[in-house]
């Protein structure tokens, strides 16, 4: 059976080498030596191959039972999740006070990469109570945050996130959950939530549900809706555990992947909620941790392409068939290993440097955060608001799409349960579609965070690409002619499609919407080339100084060059369908489709 | 419950006004006038509507079981599978001499991209029986074709294919499966085959498989392989069932998809078979019939590319979520249906220009085999010998693609086995890995088809575009702007890629298969455009030559442009990836992976 093996050592050269993480001056930063943040990573990584992995396969077949609204998680995913807890990986980067160990968000962000690519079902349980205990966090009452807060962040409590109904979800605004306000100022939630993921299950002794409903009266459509929190079970005074509230999981759904986790169908019926923030603010409550959230599937729809990687690249080793075309490698009469062949390496290179790339975009994303957070630098705020559809939507697409290309590596044991290939691919799958489908990720990305604050953030990522290339102009290395011609080619194309958004928007409203894919494949296939050039110069640097990893590095220029070369030749495709309008799109009726 | 629908109108369109069959002098093609054509095809639908389809979810759902070596396929399939026998649909071009009716192999094609459409698993049970008795039909004894091929042509008893072994797929000189002659000029079979489709099922009396073994004392290697008929019941000198053969279903795979069809490992044990052709040629009888098979699995990827672009198109019209940017479609405070979202048009018309391309493509593939066994005709031998592998990687990377493209406009609900949209993308993904992985097909394409009589059809095939261009180019219409100007830089694209395969092969061995993948997409978007552009020509034509049906010319006109300029901004970036060469890709050692 192939094992996940955490990748600690490209995660410490990009924490340390390419971001110099500890020389930041970022609250919290110093402390995060090479020492240091090996030993979670290594730490996280045992946990992943030893416990969390070996119970992926039996999730997929498995799945979860429901009898009578008590939900069944599969075989060992229970004692699994207290071992998650009981090292303290539930807690990393949250407030001190409540439990948690203020550790920045960047090292929860590798470790969270590490426990998805090893089981992303079994990870999801606490993913959504991280991202439930963040909005009470930011939005709750002093007395809520005390009731809530430290059972959550040591995960006794989970937590899920409820915002589709049947008829709603993108558009939230059609919200039909009710909520009428009791004498006692609690509130009686009534309506059907469906895709909740965790929303039942047998991991912990209570359920948090932040619910988004309508308070009678509330104002029409999105800005009537206000977000709740409805306990499984009625936390008492005292904080222990009451009376069972009215909420109840009628279905299970039978998915495509992520068996493991339960995505239930919820009822609320009269059940007990307590505001959470303001009235008729809810979306905004959620949307503060919407960042987050869509930064955490981004890294889910590269972590199975990790996984799926490593399993590909270990067959491609093993597997005995055909020759070499320049002869053969193997002994005498023995086939080779198809790793030999060039269409195979092609393959594995294309994975290799888009993981290795959206990793070190993710981490950038995460430091991003901890800037906006520790250090209230509003400008990595706007960044990353920007980023953010990018690194949801672009990186679950081509993590998708490398998932099958590493399954296609397996010829026809890719097909089949056994090998395990099959379920990267199904669970990589969702990623594309959750926490706002991918094309809803190019419609905020062109609709709305490109014209935010009037285009500064644009303009902030594009200067920082200008520096880097003018800052490496100079060099009379190979690398100039390698990594900085394309990325300069790359960021061009980027450029010119903002500019013909810019021109075309007045009198063509269609114009950017109809270019709104293009342009968020084109902005993360820049982005990723970013990444690869200052992987590249960090690299060179390790290089020059005289290293005995020889072989790591220059593993990193070639990759970088890689990227640069075969990958970056995408943008201008990307381009030219962008600039071609939105005629051809919309030119045929709804009727002759 | 969504339906599928044959795609009649476009079928007729492409049959008559494209490729104008009933005008071509090919044996048998006069007879397929319009009123005959529309009939086969209009009944085929109706059987693809009212019975394959209803049964595709259910064979997903219940799969195939095997107790004690028998197998069960999924509820209904028997009955399914008999009306499919009752009409005579299983031997449409099979000669008459043996039960067949002798229509040529466009007609053939265009029903079975129907069936594969509306259930891929039980249309293959068919499938693989047409290959199996079409090599014996080419290189049986007479006494073999006598016995075997009016009950397989019937389907009274099925056919199977046996190549693959646990540690030999793609390389299939490794076979180790033995075949001992007897006395009676018999041989006797041992040896386990896995993967083995439609290999024991409850459809029919009996199953011919057809088995590559090796004889005792046969050369090494691929040159020493063998083809044999071992049935499952042995015929009696009468024709009629004998005795049950020592062969054995194992195990019934589980797959990722195609539950509905058996995919089995079989287990020979001193089975009885019959040498079907010359000894230790056994992979020259396989390779008679691949251009089929392989035209048969491309049509496979775009048909369940059909079937999934229907079920989104209805779904786009029916969900009801968000506004136009441009103003509410829908009645006051409705929202409108999602296909007014110009990327949710994009993906739909992205599907539709792929599909209805493919379509084109393949029909026009089928025409070269029929000029090719009707007529003799050794050019359009050659040539669909170097679009096989095109069409059935291409056609089946791309229809898969679109299929997750398909699936992606339902959202949530499209994860959610219950919509179907699940199966079409699993079911799909099986198109690209058999009847050779599309990474041998590219091998296959660049390594063989290219280089083939001297590169022969390869100059036929650009002939054919310049002829084109040439043709079309003093043609003072805006298709001239909008056609044949992309159709020719694409076409350049191609002949560049060419000849840098040419110039480097003598001192890069590994230059062309670096590029294999990216070529046989490059080459897969010019055959598109290719055929797109033929499409335009003949919508221009009726639409000059006054025709009520305005709307759906000009949909095709509209459609011809959005492939041209969409669509084929690809092949610049297929050769820049091409041009970058083999040093990238083969420069990190496998240790390095």
């Amino acid at each position: 059976m192939p094992l996940y093996r955490a990748p600690t050592k490209d995660m410490q050269f990009l924490l340390h080498d390419v971001f110099s993480i500890s020389a930041a001056d970022i609250l919290g930063y110093r402390e995060l030596d090479p020492e240091f943040t090996n030993a979670i990573i290594t730490e996280a990584g045992k946990l992943a191959t030893e416990v969390l992995h070996p119970l992926n396969k039996i999730g997929d077949q498995e799945g979860c039972q429901l009898n009578d609204g008590v939900a069944t998680t599969p075989t060992g995913f229970k004692d699994a999740f207290d071992q998650l807890k009981a090292g303290g990986w539930t807690s990393l980067d949250m407030p001190s006070e409540f439990g948690g160990q203020n550790i920045p968000y960047v090292i929860h962000t590798a470790v969270s990469e590490i426990f998805s690519a090893a089981n992303q079902s079994l990870a999801m349980y606490q993913a959504l109570t991280h991202g439930a205990a963040f909005a009470i966090l930011t939005h709750g009452s002093e007395e809520q945050k005390q009731t809530y807060l430290p059972p959550m962040i040591s995960c006794n409590w989970t937590g899920t996130m409820n915002l589709t109904e049947p008829h709603c979800g993108t558009d939230l605004g059609l919200i039909r959950t009710q909520a009428i306000r009791q004498s006692n100022d609690t509130y009686k939630i009534t309506g059907q939530k469906i895709f909740i993921s965790s929303g039942e299950h047998d991991l912990a002794e209570n359920i948090i549900h932040l619910v988004l409903a309508r308070i009678s009266n509330a104002p029409k459509g999105i800005k009537g809706v206000s977000l709740f929190i409805v306990p499984k079970i009625l936390p008492k005074e005292d904080g222990t555990l009451g009376s069972r509230n009215t909420v109840r999981c009628d279905k299970i759904e039978k998915k495509m992947g992520i068996h493991g986790n339960s995505t239930c169908v919820m009822n609320y019926d009269n059940a007990t909620g307590y505001l959470l923030g303001e009235p008729h603010k809810g979306m905004r409550a959620m949307f503060t941790m919407m960042n987050e959230a869509r930064l955490g599937v981004g890294l889910q729809g590269y972590a199975q392409a990790e996984v799926a990687y490593q399993y590909a690249v270990d067959y491609a080793k093993e597997r005995l068939q055909g020759r070499d075309i320049t002869g053969t490698k193997a002994p005498e009469d023995a086939p080779d290993p198809i790793i030999v062949h060039p269409d195979v390496r092609r393959s594995l290179m294309d994975q290799k440097s888009f993981i290795e790339g959206a990793r070190a975009f993710v981490l950038w994303g995460a430091t991003l955060i901890d800037r906006s957070h520790r250090l209230n630098d509003t400008e990595s705020d706007g960044l990353i608001s920007l980023l953010t559809p990018v690194i949801k939507g672009f990186l679950t697409d081509q993590g998708h799409a490398m998932t099958i290309q590493a399954q296609q590596i397996f010829g026809g044991h890719g097909y089949i349960e056994e090998w395990g290939m099959s379920q990267f691919v199904r669970d990589a799958r969702i990623t594309m579609i959750y926490e706002g489908a991918n094309g809803v990720q190019a419609l905020d990305l062109v609709g709305r965070k490109l014209a935010q604050d009037g285009g500064k953030n644009m303009k902030t990522f594009l200067r920082l690409i200008d520096d880097f290339i003018n800052k490496n102009t100079n060099e009379e290395s190979q690398f100039l002619q390698d990594c900085i011609d394309p990325l300069s080619t790359a960021s061009k194309h980027l450029k010119l499609a903002v500019q013909s958004f810019h021109e075309k928007a007045p009198k063509h409203p269609y114009f950017s919407l109809a270019g709104s894919s293009d342009f968020m494949h084109l902005f993360g296939h820049v982005c990723l080339g970013f990444m690869w050039a200052k992987i590249a110069t960090a690299a060179q640097a390790t290089l020059n100084d005289d290293t005995t990893d020889i072989a790591f590095y220059n593993s990193k220029l070639v990759t970088a060059r890689y990227y640069m070369t075969r990958c970056l030749a995408a943008t201008s495709m990307h381009l030219k369908r962008i600039q071609s309008g939105e005629d051809l799109i919309m030119a045929l009726s709804a009727f002759e489709l």
